[in-house]
């Protein structure tokens, strides 16, 4: 427990529930590093895809950029309003159910949970690929370093929200603040120049084109770019997380995460065009990402640029722990609805959903060992997810607004709403054009994997939901209590020998119910046992059927039956069902009495029949069978002991 | 379950405990393997030592293996005396207790768990070596291969001793078959040639000597040969294995074995002789082992021999069983003393005592992969606790026979014990000196760790000894019924919400006692909680207490608490402390409702609130705290409320 204490902090009582919830300051490193992460491969890849035009690509790098700083935006606006009609949660699976149906709301669910599982193997494993691009002696430890940075994002995440939100804000600030930096100096650096800066650390010369301009190719381009705004979503999924006044947290925490992208998206853009920056090859020898070069051009090769590029780095190795806050927080939800196994909703000791973390870990990290911590062609298969979830998201936004403009009266109310709708119709038709230019552009790279997989998941859900159903239309209806048979049971107490602990069992037994049969099992064979017999049916007359008798009771019976196989239980069931025969309606109660162990090493030195006997009882035994467990301690038998000898003494004195 | 019946067979009754020994057929090779398997490495180990002497070892192997088959015959006669005396088990630890104490009867438990593991670790690991000698491609797998044997003879002893001995038939008799042959025949050419025969293969000539020769070389030559008569003992202290007779299925397999052992032993002195074959360096490459040298020149290097070496090489990694066969049966009987777990003395579904077994193995593999499947640095450790085993067998052999004399009359029967007396007598001496000669030889080699172990589990046996007496003297002293207190108890029933499960479980409480109170935990908060408190109170009066107060029961009390952590059996400790306080003398009956899942998916799927309510309170209420289980089928509640709403429906048809 003291371990568990160390780690994972004290245990926190339900009413803590409030103070554990975060706010902008711990808001935006705990569900902005997916967005912050992107703006260091959202350009990257939009310009990978040009690396064909050459120095001409730079010349298309607006045409491509401005459509999805638009896109941004229409997003950012969309979340917003949605955060606001949903302060609760306004995730895609909520709004999908509330205004699309069970149908777009699991399909929802399913996209979200794909998508969270790979950006956390995508994310880890990205930057433990920078690292090591960086240092290359570490190359024969990327998947102890992947899965190092796994257990410690899981690790920060059952703690809590709240001190992951503080313990991140370090590497996500200084990031940001660098970065805002380098991009004002170039900027500066720019205007002074008219628009001609000379690089401090200069660029590798853009080679000539190989390929004219096209429009597949900007499509393309833009497809790979989108990769930027993945992560736009993560606020308006964990808005549970936040402190009252929650849509104002929500607010402020989405306005600055978009704002940081936005103005590193476009800051890229614009300073690559100025100095001359594309992007390498990643698989030739010398490769530099475009944010390295931009900042070495700006900055040098100084401590500043190392501070910059490994914060950098450290973001797009947390970039994984937006999923850690969003996807329990889905999960919980959809458990909820019925639709995931109930302990995905159980809040654990540091009242986090530690299942859906746990699972979350466990299956990023089966991805991760599986690929070997190289999980680059697993990135085609989860931008689909993200689009799918904005569109289905932006989809239902729409069917929302238009039932509130309905029911608005005319005027005002109902022109904002109108507005609304316009915003959301513009967020879903974008978004779902995106969606289709992804899904065409890289279906044969891999994305028909996600939407060959989304339906299973689909079907799995239903298949739990149906599991639940069933359940509750057999435990629900009119219960009502019948009191016909009113009986007490029949109590068989399983005695090992006749000693303190029978003694104790028989005598609560004898209070429950008039019938009492203890049953011995002998031992496996040999002539020693039938002497044993003798002795216990001797005790038995003494030390049990006397005093029963003399209180007045019907005397317990001892039964002496002989195990066919090594397990207790069948002997059990078998005397049961013989007497459930012979008295018809009655329960059976089987009493097991046992020694509580209160520390771990004595369970390596019992044979716990007794929670074997319990466990099997109930499994085999059916509704009829009942089973009593009367814990002992070995003290206080002991204490018994002293008690009944003090007594006997004072007895033996008094004569 | 099926797989369990396909890798072990099906599941045996206890009656047929009988049938599943073994004759003599199956015993030589259950406990013969790891004393055939020395013919291969003992002769090796001497002339190993005898290297510095060159040509000239082959004038001295004669003085170095007399002593030690004079020794093996002295051990024959002593364990053939100790069988009879000791029918049911001769193990040294039952012939140390019985004659020389418990501490004796530790040293050689101690010794003999030691030699155990060991026996094992290196027995795989020097099978392997061989075959990885043989076979130089296979360098890269030695791990696997030894763990994979390790399994492989692991299951084969899960499955029965009978099993074990059918299946080990056939390398055991192709190796004995082979090598008998193989020596008959160079003896043939020996005798033929007077005693000069001409190699198929010619042996590397011998080198010249670099050392004279010196009676302490001889002597460690002796120590290290004595190694070929580990597994002499095995015989003695499995016993509980043969069928009955068991004396005379033990005589004559101890003979078996004996007489091979020997046959091979004195063979391959005077055949190394006869064909001037010594011993090669491991370290350098081209080594080739006595036997392979051997059978090649008597043989020639054709299919026979291919027969035979890899017979000898199975013999090898298989000699582990004979540990396999005997360490979970002299585990047994230091469990039944109560020096180890009990669990040591339980048989398995297989008839075995699969503890004992699962133990080994996993003690062996953890040697194993400690050194990474070489465990040549081990055998230094391990012939001092065979030595040691012997002479305490024999010395205790040496009291016993005394002891007999003692009490026979004078004359033929005195005579006789004098003569066992005195043959024992000669064993513990002559096993003794080779323990102290071994002990000497070999302490800095590594048996000071054997010497240093040792001490420590016998602390350890004595640890669990002594718990087991603090159990017993407090279960155990006159257990009379005490029948003072027979108030029913207080039950509990812990009810999540009102349906058929918590209807069910209140009929059944009411069954127990008249005094029943349902306990209800509220969940973590929000307004909804009080709605749903209404509607349970409101359900407790319509559908509880009214049916009754008609029943003329004092109606059941319905009580709402709030938890403050997630756990659910701190508030029913809280409650039952309070109760405790008002009602005095009175048990407290918590009552759990459990669905019975019938099916593994359905663990996944529940969050097991009842199993661990259950063992909770049973490991934290105290004795004065009795849990009681009712199990539910689901099919079950279905029907019965089929069953109900079949009477309604009749109740309604008949208005």
């Amino acid at each position: 427990m003291d371990l568990l204490k160390f780690l994972f902090g004290r245990r926190l009582a339900n009413r803590e529930h409030g103070e554990r919830r975060i706010g902008v300051f711990e808001g935006i490193p705990a569900m902005g590093l997916d967005g912050l992460g992107s703006a260091s491969y959202g350009p990257e890849a939009a310009l990978s895809v040009m690396i064909p035009l050459g120095g001409a690509s730079l010349a298309y790098i607006s045409w491509v950029m401005a459509p999805i700083v638009g896109l941004l935006l229409v997003l950012f606006v969309s979340y917003w309003q949605t955060i606001k009609a949903y302060p609760n949660n306004g995730g895609a699976y909520i709004v999908a159910r509330e205004n699309l149906g069970i149908s777009a709301s699991l399909l929802a669910a399913a996209a979200l949970m794909i998508d969270y599982v790979l950006n956390v193997a995508v994310g880890i494993s990205a930057g433990v690929g920078a690292l090591v691009s960086a240092v290359p002696s570490l190359h024969p430890y990327i998947l102890p370093l992947c899965l190092g940075i796994l257990v410690l994002i899981t690790m920060v995440n059952l703690r809590g929200t709240l001190d992951m939100g503080r313990l991140f804000a370090l590497p996500t600030y200084t990031f940001v603040a660098s970065f805002i930096a380098i991009l004002a100096i170039g900027a500066g650096r720019t205007v002074l120049s008219d628009g001609h800066p000379q690089p401090i650390v200069a660029p590798p010369v853009l080679p000539g084109a190989t390929e004219a301009v096209g429009l597949w190719l900007l499509l393309r381009a833009f497809a790979s770019g989108c990769t930027a705004m993945t992560g736009v979503e993560a606020v308006s999924n964990g808005m549970s997380a936040f402190r009252e006044p929650t849509v104002r947290h929500g607010h402020r925490t989405l306005a600055g995460i978009v704002t940081i992208l936005g103005t590193l998206l476009i800051g890229i853009a614009y300073l690559a065009t100025a100095f001359r920056i594309g992007a390498m090859d990643q698989t030739q020898t010398g490769y530099r990402s475009v944010l390295s070069q931009l900042a070495a051009a700006i900055v040098g090769n100084g401590t500043f640029y190392y501070i910059a590029m490994a914060s950098a780095l450290a973001v797009l190795a947390l970039s994984a722990n937006t999923s850690f806050v969003d996807f329990p927080r889905m999960c919980r939800m959809v458990a909820e609805d019925g639709f995931l196994p109930k302990p995905f909703a159980i809040a654990g000791r540091r009242l986090v959903l530690s299942v859906g973390i746990l699972y979350l870990a466990v299956a990023a990290s089966a991805l991760l060992v599986l690929f070997g911590g190289i999980t680059d062609s697993l990135i085609p298969l989860f931008a689909i997810g993200a689009f799918l979830t904005f569109t289905l998201s932006q989809a239902g936004m729409v069917i929302h607004w238009r039932r509130q403009a309905r029911e608005a009266p005319p005027g005002h109310k109902r022109r904002r709403h109108c507005l609304h709708l316009s915003i959301s119709l513009i967020g879903a038709i974008t978004t779902g054009s995106a969606l289709g230019v992804i899904a065409v552009a890289k279906f044969v790279e891999g994305a028909w994997i996600t939407i060959l997989v989304i339906p299973m998941v689909i079907v799995l859900l239903r298949t739990v939901r149906r599991y639940y159903d069933r359940l509750a239309a057999t435990l629900d209806g009119p219960a009502v209590l019948a009191l016909t048979a009113v009986a007490p049971p029949i109590v068989l107490v399983a005695i090992e020998h006749w000693n303190q602990l029978s003694a104790k069992a028989v005598e609560f037994a004898l209070t429950l119910s008039s019938d009492v049969i203890a049953v011995h099992l002998t031992r496996l064979s040999g002539p020693e046992t039938k002497e044993e017999d003798r002795n216990l049916h001797a005790q038995w007359r003494d030390h049990v059927e006397k005093p029963a008798m003399a209180a007045g009771l019907q005397p317990p019976r001892l039964m002496v039956t002989q195990a066919r196989y090594r397990t207790i239980h069948e002997p059990f069931l078998r005397l049961a069902s013989d007497l459930e025969r012979t008295f018809g309606q009655r329960k059976i109660a089987v009493l097991i009495p046992e020694i509580v162990k209160p520390h771990w090493y004595q369970y390596l030195l019992h044979a716990h029949r007794a929670r074997n006997l319990r466990s099997r009882l109930l499994r085999y035994g059916g509704s009829r069978l009942i089973v009593i467990s009367t814990p002992w301690r070995l003290e206080e038998i002991g204490r018994a002991k002293e008690q009944n000898s003090q007594e006997t003494g004072a007895v033996g004195s008094s004569r």
